[in-house]
């Protein structure tokens, strides 16, 4: 393990994507930005992209926006998406929040399943998502069960203990492809098998792992999904978000959400609803048009950079923050809040000090350094380093670790308080 | 009746709002728009207020965002809609489109009310509202009724039908305040009056009225409401959506989407959902910040002009309006589809035509003028002219009218075919 900044620096001129950091805003060359597991950066073309939506297609073209493009862009948007994810364009649905996304795909799935009474997700999942649950639940009244599958370590789930709970009362298994807190990747193709050998349907949240590993829904036969686009997607804060039902269930199953926009004729204004085609199904009201318009650019960047290119960095890049995390902040009373195992790991790494906190403050409120770093903060004692491979690079990497260690040796994280606010 | 442009010009120079048009982007001077009861023009701080959060907030400040304004947008948005609703800051709450919201006020509704079947609307309302009661009468699986009352002109709804009705097997009255087509304004104070008479919770979809009209919502006692700001509010295309509930019922009733944003300490990351106070209970997922930043410079405008002289001067122009239509257009063919009287008529007028689609069309694409109209269409026969008097002056009235005789006169629009689509 070479600890040297000058290996860090031969790192990044060998990395193949390094010239995309240069489609970002990146003003302040002081910050080192590991949070884009939660904002992902502002590309370069989204500012230009949205002054001319704003100022031209708004401001000038009004009305006429709707028949000059504005109608089309959640299906654009869709089937951009659709590489990303393994699954066809019209499986999948840019609309809404993942939070409402869950629970339309949730209550479907409930009723696809009436004979059935048990929902499977995991004590580690975000707890919106297990908040949209309970709510499907209370709605209902039918008596359905969440069965939360424990984690042993803090970290990850194993696969027995999901394995254990599925059975044939299991209505649905819903979970985070990647774990929010640990980073902890599931083996989609395996847990998706099981619930399936069940007879169970499987909803996979892929916030935390779209456009930061590789998905392959079809492939995994996987029944339905939801997302976010602020993470890895880099669509700005509260982008929309989307869904994906594989094609065969489209019809089959029912979305409470009877919106105009998941009407086969929206503009013909009738009185009784009939359900459009395909995923389209699935969407509500009027989409939100400027948000939309920010999620273009930043799937080009994706594209061009390819998702698998970027999980080969982004396991590269872990894997050397974990390297100098052994070597420089273990022997300070850090542990490993991530999986050790590449395959097993999304694009974070979680890092637990039970000063994490104030540690975390540090990093962001410098004062004996002029570097500052910003992570997120997941409480007990998670500290969140995030790695975005499109911008971030190895230098920063090692920056960072350096200054984490030199604000804990040095007991400067000590000047705040314990109180705290975060958010995703 | 004064036919000429002088007049109208002289009724501009008297305008007290007058100065308003200049607050808002106008690069087209050949261009009347007529459509702001569909999407409102941009206000020319909006841009910059967008420029500034794309760059700065987010492409510099990224998820410190979250902590310097972005968390709490939406109530700050709240409290500055809630004077022009008449309702109590902590009544609001700014989230997800109108469709969602309806859907999570109306399950809430019925949920309040277990032994009554009945949800009254009428064959008036805007279809995805119906669609929303609809999948929520399939959803519940109850045996709910939905029942239109019938329009017996296609313009306006008789109290006395409503009033027949409502009886004590009613749980919810859903109506839009100000109707799409047509711009019947309710008499909210009465039939509010008239569903609690009966034990009934009323909903209004405040879309085509907020920002057009005085509302009350506490004086009426009105109890829940719901409605977008891409409208007379100006918020931009698909802008974020709005919900109230009366302060009492809050916490009597549940909605069905518990999201994280919903919680009362959504930064804990609990397993188990505890719901917020106030409004706030009804959010659901990360609000959609870049569309949520344009509403606020938006509002000012509003607040500036102040809705009760506001009011004045749409009354003004629909009177207007009509007066012109009379004279010059229903001698072609043309028929009132807007109540006559003003304080039934919401801000925009309906003028209907059987060849309605085909003048729609010439006014939107002129070939023998300089001049573009700029209405909307709704079938089967009705163009809708949108006054909103932040920026529609007497003249643009004059001229639009004017357009529209010579159209007619002519047999320009016989160049169209009919087939149509159009957007609200």
């Amino acid at each position: 393990m070479d600890e040297s900044r000058a290996y860090a620096q031969a790192l990044d001129t060998q990395d193949e994507l390094a010239r995309f950091r240069a489609e970002f805003v990146i003003t302040d060359s002081e910050t080192v930005y590991l949070d884009g597991n939660s904002l992902g950066r502002l590309p370069l073309r989204t500012a230009q992209v949205l002054q001319q939506m704003v100022e031209v297609e708004w401001g000038e073209r009004l009305i006429r926006g709707w028949n000059e493009g504005w109608i089309d862009l959640p299906s654009v948007l869709a089937t951009r998406l659709s590489s990303l994810l393994g699954a066809q364009p019209d499986e999948i649905c840019f609309t809404d929040s993942t939070s409402v996304n869950l629970f339309k795909l949730g209550v479907a799935a409930l009723r696809a399943h009436p004979d059935r009474r048990k929902i499977i997700s995991d004590a580690l999942n975000f707890p919106s998502d297990l908040y949209v649950l309970q709510g499907i639940i209370d709605l209902l009244g039918q008596g359905h069960c969440l069965e939360l599958v424990p984690s042993h370590d803090g970290v990850s789930i194993a696969l027995e203990d999901i394995q254990q709970v599925i059975n044939d009362d299991t209505a649905l298994v819903c979970l985070s492809h990647v774990v929010f807190k640990s980073a902890f990747l599931y083996d989609m193709p395996t847990v998706t098998r099981l619930a399936h050998e069940a007879g169970a349907l499987i909803l996979w949240d892929l916030s935390h792992s779209a456009g930061a590993v590789p998905i392959q829904l079809n492939a995994c036969q996987a029944d339905l999904a939801v997302g976010c686009s602020y993470k890895y997607i880099n669509g700005g804060p509260g982008a929309p978000a989307y869904l994906y039902v594989r094609r065969d269930l489209q019809e089959q199953m029912v979305s409470p959400l009877w919106g105009w926009f998941a009407d086969r004729r929206p503009f013909q204004f009738e009185l009784d609803f009939s359900p459009a085609q395909g995923s389209q199904r699935y969407a509500v009201g009027t989409p939100p048009i400027i948000s939309m318009k920010a999620i273009e650019p930043a799937l080009d960047l994706l594209e061009a950079a390819g998702i698998e290119r970027l999980r080969q960095k982004s396991i590269q890049q872990t894997e050397y923050l974990i390297s100098l995390a052994q070597a420089w902040l273990y022997p300070l009373g850090f542990t490993l809040g991530t999986p050790l195992q590449a395959h097993r790991r999304g694009s974070h790494v979680s890092l637990r000090h039970p000063e994490g906190y104030r540690i975390n403050r540090a990093m962001i409120e410098p004062q004996t350094s002029t570097l500052r770093v910003i992570p997120d903060f997941r409480s007990p004692d998670n500290i969140r380093l995030g790695i975005a491979p499109l911008y971030n690079t190895f230098e920063e990497i090692h920056s960072a670790l350096w200054r984490i260690r030199q604000i804990v040796a040095s007991g400067e994280y000590q000047r705040f308080s314990s109180k705290h606010l975060a958010v995703t």
